[in-house]
């Protein structure tokens, strides 16, 4: 996934010879805490953010060039890095917002940060059902109630904790990615269980293959 | 995992009686867009932004009571509320911070979305290799090299795609798990190419303990 899949087209910018009245309307209009300051030609100059405004109106600037952060020193990145690297640079740096450049220098979207949470959290929120129901359709020869046996199994192997594997199947129904990566110790712990219950399934077709 | 696990403790405040200028200065000093209100308990009453403070100089409004967002219309959480409401009421409302109150509805901190962002990314970015690795360590019996094997069989049947078994480890050297979800199509095609390769180092040892 590249950067331009996961900024926001639509944003709002100034120029450097804007008003700081006029400019702190437009970004309370669009409630928008920063802004790309650009040229006629839409190419990045510099940013702002209502903090900068509102040490510009205490300090009695008029215009965004007085307040305004050079380019040189606004995180940006281009259309085609990785999304990852955007949200990389957001985490670093604690940014609300940050540009996206063309090969031109030209601003062609923003890459939000709770964008960028919404998309990342989507992952978090897939439900460990379907996990199972995409393994149920991997393992030919393998039945529903055969995985949830075997997962059963499993957990009272290593949590030493009985369950029945319809009380399984409901808490997998209930329970998401996020939760059950956190539940169990991380990514990796929780595809381990996952291998350890095909281990079991696969093992009990073969033998029963070779019958 | 829970909301005061992932939220930030060191946070300003302002209180109601507070001078807009002032209040301008404490969160540029900070560089905070937005902040909660709090009486001398520290209870919320209130949630302000520099917009509202933008809004205010230019209006000639004088404290931050006559510009604040009262606490009927804040979003928060709870600190025992689990973390991952925190995570989608951030996406939803689309906020920077939010504060968490205790029983009292005394602030106790706040979760700001660039931690967010950075919690849920440190997931995206472990290696595909570590994921294998976990998996060598449960599958007792099954080297590495088996492990590498079956997953380049796997990757010709499903993508047509001709790879050795040491591209194949080259590659998850190098690739996260973002990348790697991405690429596959989604969090459940990724874990079914796991299970597959499973199945297929399985299969093999139970067959070869049969001999």
């Amino acid at each position: 996934m590249k950067v331009k899949e996961i900024m926001d087209k639509d944003f709002v910018s100034v120029s450097p010879q804007q008003g700081l009245e006029e400019a702190s309307l437009k970004m309370e209009k669009y409630r928008k805490f920063t802004t790309p300051v650009v040229d006629e030609n839409m190419k990045l100059i510099g940013w702002i953010t209502t903090l900068d405004i509102t040490r510009g109106f205490r300090e009695g600037k008029e215009t965004i060039q007085e307040i305004m952060h050079n380019k040189q020193s606004v995180h940006h990145v281009h259309e085609n890095d990785p999304a990852r690297l955007a949200v990389l640079e957001s985490a670093k740096h604690k940014l609300v917002s940050m540009p996206v450049l063309n090969d031109e220098g030209i601003v062609v979207g923003l890459v939000r940060t709770y964008d960028i949470v919404e998309n990342l959290s989507q992952l978090y929120e897939i439900k460990v059902y379907k996990i199972f129901k995409a393994m149920e359709q991997e393992l030919k020869g393998v039945s529903w109630d055969e995985l949830m046996e075997a997962a059963a199994i499993i957990t009272r192997r290593r949590t030493g904790h009985r369950i029945k594997p319809e009380e399984y199947e409901q808490r997998i129904r209930e329970s998401t990615f996020g939760e059950a990566i956190w539940a169990t110790g991380g990514l990796e712990k929780f595809f381990v269980g996952l291998i350890a219950i095909g281990e079991l399934v696969i093992a009990r077709k073969v033998a029963r293959a070779r019958k």
